[in-house]
């Protein structure tokens, strides 16, 4: 079984896209034969400042490299890094009616956001589906807002397949991930990098402590007793704590007593529990400038080959062989 | 000066093909730098034969090189051997409004004519911006239908170096062929290949004889003097004969005893005295069946490194190096 995702270099990643996207990847690694590839040319879509996007991918790949992702598990890339992508995207391009791209919610969602209508955005599926497809990916694990881009390259992938009579593509099925639930920013609304109430992933010391220390509470007295599923510290808590620990928590929360700052002081230590070790793995990582080059390269070396086959089949069955 | 200009393997050419754009090469190739590419990227949006699209690729270069189009002097090339330009493709395609494609006719006309709306005719113009940039053209020789193509590129062109503050790409110049003029099919509308009254370049003996002589004329008799400017044979023959010749046949015509016959005989000869050469150069240029495929893939070598250095400039420019 041959698993693919695409990872977005938008910036430092927070303990939502740790628990929504990632942790499932690290999981994956062990289920099937995992391509996990850095969407550049995806990001090129939204990121016009080059520096910025630069660090952005060397970013990603440290953060998830440090994290656990093993590229000796899995084979990791950089999306440009395969000329046979776009490539494959214009011949996909040529069997894509606009009707399917018109219907993507993705593109409408963006620009009603205010993202400038570039053709870009608009055309995002059909390199999505060259992404996926370049592959012979079984299997596309997405959350539930990718699911319809999935559809788009089932579809795109069965009209080729059906146009030229051959059986060029392997049709790719979605995996929709769990849900991680809603994992609340600082302010309870749910955490995201353009609400400014993310908690970053590798943030440590004194500015962790300041923002775990920062979420919001009530003014309730020590003495009352509290909601605990209305309280943004037990909420983050009890994502990371064992069952038998949300229970006693629960318990503290409704029995009164409880000081506020004891949560969040157990919800820095958590923190520091889960991700301590991957934040001093990224610092070894970080020292050699050439690491993430190289384990980049060894995994675009693994892809083309299996690139270069399958975008030759495309162009034997339309006969520009 | 760099030329440049893509050409459609669409079937086979007609006299009204060569008047109108194929000529024009041919002159340019002493003009200054000449690039030419079959477009077979772009065919792809309208011809979903694989055969058909393998046969009218050989033709399209055939027909060329045997009317004269040299491979020493100029750069000839197949549009899908460098790989470089549906890279390019993308990258631009994250810069390009939407509006901007949106408002190119070319895309309403042909869906407007029943073909069917898929992307690839929505996009082509970002690929062909992708085909002009890649090789840095300064010059591209268009009909008057292709000029608003070229104001894309243009436009492309400029808001990426803009939004990147680089000098990536020339920004290059269209030349509006002249007018041919309107070449007559043989019942006297324009001559085209969907209106099935062309007269095809390549055509010879018996069969092109009876092209000829099916050109429609009136039934006036023989001894009345005739009209030279309604009549199709007259018309045919002047895009041919020097303008002494032709002011022979007007004073021919209008004085009466004239037999179209004759004037047929003489347009069947002009055909062949302009085409007998190339029909016959064509015969020995098809008996080497690798000949063609020598000529691409050595126009492709000469391509590859400038499309390289341009991709790779465009590619630092944006972050994705």
């Amino acid at each position: 079984m041959r698993i693919l995702s695409g990872i977005q270099p938008s910036g430092k990643l927070h303990v939502g896209n740790y628990l929504g996207a990632m942790k499932q990847h690290l999981d994956l690694q062990d289920k099937g034969e995992a391509f996990y590839f850095i969407a550049d040319l995806h990001a090129l879509t939204t990121v016009k400042e080059p520096q910025a996007l630069r660090d952005h991918i060397r970013d990603v790949a440290l953060d998830y490299l440090a994290l656990g992702l093993d590229p000796q598990k899995c084979t990791f890339y950089r999306q440009s890094d395969i000329h046979q992508v776009p490539e494959l995207a214009w011949i996909l391009t040529t069997v894509t009616p606009m009707g399917l791209l018109e219907r993507c919610h993705s593109y409408k969602d963006k620009v009603a956001k205010g993202i400038p209508a570039d053709h870009g955005l608009f055309a995002y599926p059909v390199l999505m589906a060259a992404d996926i497809l370049i592959v012979d990916s079984n299997v596309v694990p997405v959350g539930k807002d990718q699911k319809q881009h999935v559809e788009v390259t089932r579809d795109i992938a069965g009209r080729f397949n059906n146009l030229y009579q051959s059986e060029v593509f392997v049709i790719p099925e979605d995996r929709i991930l769990p849900e991680a639930g809603v994992v609340p920013g600082i302010d309870g609304q749910k955490m995201s990098k353009s609400y400014g109430n993310a908690i970053d992933i590798f943030l440590e010391g004194k500015a962790l402590k300041e923002r775990v220390f920062s979420v919001v509470t009530d003014s309730a007295p020590v003495d009352a007793p509290k909601d605990p599923d209305s309280n943004n510290v037990f909420n983050l808590l009890k994502l990371f704590v064992s069952a038998e620990e949300q229970a006693e928590w629960r318990d503290r929360f409704l029995a009164g007593g409880l000081k506020y700052s004891d949560a969040k002081k157990r919800l820095l230590q958590v923190l520091d529990e889960t991700f301590g070790p991957a934040r001093e793995r990224r610092k070894e990582l970080a020292k050699d400038k050439d690491y993430v080059e190289g384990v980049l390269r060894a995994g675009a070396a693994r892809v083309e080959p299996i690139a270069a086959t399958t975008l030759a089949r495309a162009r034997r069955a339309c006969g520009i062989d």
